[in-house]
């Protein structure tokens, strides 16, 4: 078994950082004025340790897995779905197939714990560690040797991609039942109410939305999941592909790679990461912030600020795929543009001459 | 001269939409899951007629001109910068190019009012009114017949654009002072208070930015522009580059082509374009949300929301490039997603059946 508290994730590369901001004050455009794209080059540069990092090969690495929680109607959709649409995401016809595309990425896509076995497929990445976790809300979705398992799984596909030359990550996932357990671990690590950290999913009404958020409520008072230990919330109320995630964050930021967080549901994952690896946050690009209210809590508690607002609540990877575009043009801005010398402009008027 | 008043835009085409809007909800995701990508690609298909809209071919219209109140000290650089980047433009080494040529958009750069004589150029597009405008502060910046050969200009630039079958088009411009114009032309139409709606452009510090609200005030009170009139408020206290982009606007919307606007300077020209043609407002997509305070409440005026909160404040059509990945990216959604039918994935617990 892993042990997490060996590992060390490197430091962002403050010189790389420094470079990188100096270039962007020689570009041909007032300092500081296209915002966030350049604060995003710098952290590229202090991820990669590279003044000018190249974003040229990416994936996006969907986890699929069910949830035995699911039982007690807390989604607007049944389990059937989960192995469907793992056909659709091998097939290219799901919505991040088309983003990811559009994204020049890749989609790698693994079975973590769907409650059916899949028929073999090449593209699918087969990392079955249960037919779905147990059902949380009469104890432990998980033991943590499973969580432990699909951790380590996460990371391997991860390292995967890395041995394929991958230099830009973002996470994905799919699940029938998954933003409940995504719910469970945000009210878990922040102390936060359930209610305030409990959104519709894929599509509840008032009802469903109620039920779901005492069906949390008993998870947590059933597993009493111990925030100071970050295994075991994952473990007792979290899930196999939530449990991936964690290991493909903390592996990609082991290598300096950057990963894109997708939604809620990949944010919970990235939040346990982070609890378990604090440097891990730095390594992090939070791509949107979600409809699901509990995402606004974990980006905060991360303090992360998304780039993207389009009230997404799909998931799979589709709000990460978006920002993968402006991932690009950050790196493109700092590589691609002529500098005032270069292209004989001038300064501002206190500098008094042509650089 | 253009008699505006007789010009129709067309309403968006309502069955379009609705054949767009029932696709969307056929797709392999939960209706509404994709949020404002869904709502673009509806708008998409009520602005071209087609309910799978192409945007293949794309073209950014960076207009320039100077502006006579630049002499005032409203602009931390001087105006020599405007032909030094017009020139930077030409060569592709500005921001804009980097970002368009990543959006697979053509640059059309058009000398609308530089003030200084420019070496001619093949990919220059020469439709000088004047060596930049009046001072504003002490008398209009144009007079009516300049402002509407202006129009006239950047409505034969977008129609050049579009005998080239342009699907999509962004605005873009530069010209040192041109922040001052479109603050004055903000407060004008809206009766804000000028500090309300002025920013630090490329950089003023605190009294630069005292000295630009002063000027603002005075060009109003010089001037006392007509809110009733766009054409009176464009031409006291407007810009070359500016009213060229209530021309493209314009021009575009009969056209029925959507126009991506970028930032503060080209959002003062969409608010000049929308009080003469309210429905041209439709045919609009508002990029981002610039840091100069006044583009809020120019998009509040025309009810826009920006798809991107980027910190930008760079202008030359930046934002708008950016935002091309996502009409893009909503393009291909409604194109090239499987529908739950194709794709054999089960719908809503309700619904009790696999479509």
């Amino acid at each position: 078994m892993m042990d997490l508290s060996t590992l060390q994730v490197a430091a962002l590369d403050d010189s790389a950082m420094a470079a990188a901001r100096a270039r962007l004050d020689q570009l041909t455009k007032p300092p500081g004025s296209l915002g966030r794209l350049e604060a995003l080059a710098v952290k590229l540069a202090g991820i990669t340790g590279r003044a000018r990092p190249r974003m040229a090969r990416k994936a996006v690495i969907v986890l699929v897995g069910d949830h035995g929680v699911a039982a007690e109607g807390v989604s607007a959709y049944p389990s059937a779905v989960t192995p469907q649409m793992v056909r659709n995401f091998l097939t290219g016809g799901a919505a991040i197939n088309v983003l990811a595309r559009r994204a020049g990425a890749r989609v790698m896509v693994a079975d973590l714990g769907v409650a059916a076995e899949l028929p073999s497929h090449s593209a699918l990445i087969q990392r079955k560690i249960g037919l779905g976790t147990r059902n949380m809300a009469v104890g432990p979705a998980m033991d943590r040797a499973e969580a432990m398992e699909a951790i380590a799984a996460g990371a391997d596909i991860f390292q995967s991609a890395f041995d394929d030359g991958v230099d830009l990550v973002a996470t994905g996932e799919m699940g029938i039942g998954n933003t409940t357990a995504a719910s469970a671990i945000v009210a878990a690590i922040t102390g936060r109410p359930v209610q305030d950290v409990t959104g519709r999913g894929t599509g509840l009404d008032e009802e469903g939305w109620r039920r779901k958020v005492a069906v949390i409520q008993r998870a947590l008072e059933v597993n009493r999941p111990d925030p100071s230990d970050p295994i075991d919330v994952l473990s007792k109320v979290g899930g196999f592909e939530i449990a991936g995630l964690v290991g493909v964050v903390g592996q990609a930021a082991l290598r300096r790679v950057p990963v894109v967080i997708d939604g809620f549901i990949s944010g919970a994952a990235a939040l346990i990461a982070t609890e378990l690896l604090p440097r891990s946050r730095d390594y992090l690009i939070a791509a949107h912030n979600s409809v699901e209210i509990g995402h606004r809590v974990l980006l905060e508690r991360m303090e992360l600020t998304p780039l993207l607002n389009l009230d997404l609540r799909l998931g799979e990877g589709t709000g990460a795929a978006i920002a993968m575009h402006l991932v690009d043009d950050a790196v493109a801005i700092l590589d691609e543009m002529a500098t005032f010398a270069d292209a004989g402009v001038s300064g501002p008027i206190e500098d008094d001459h042509t650089f």
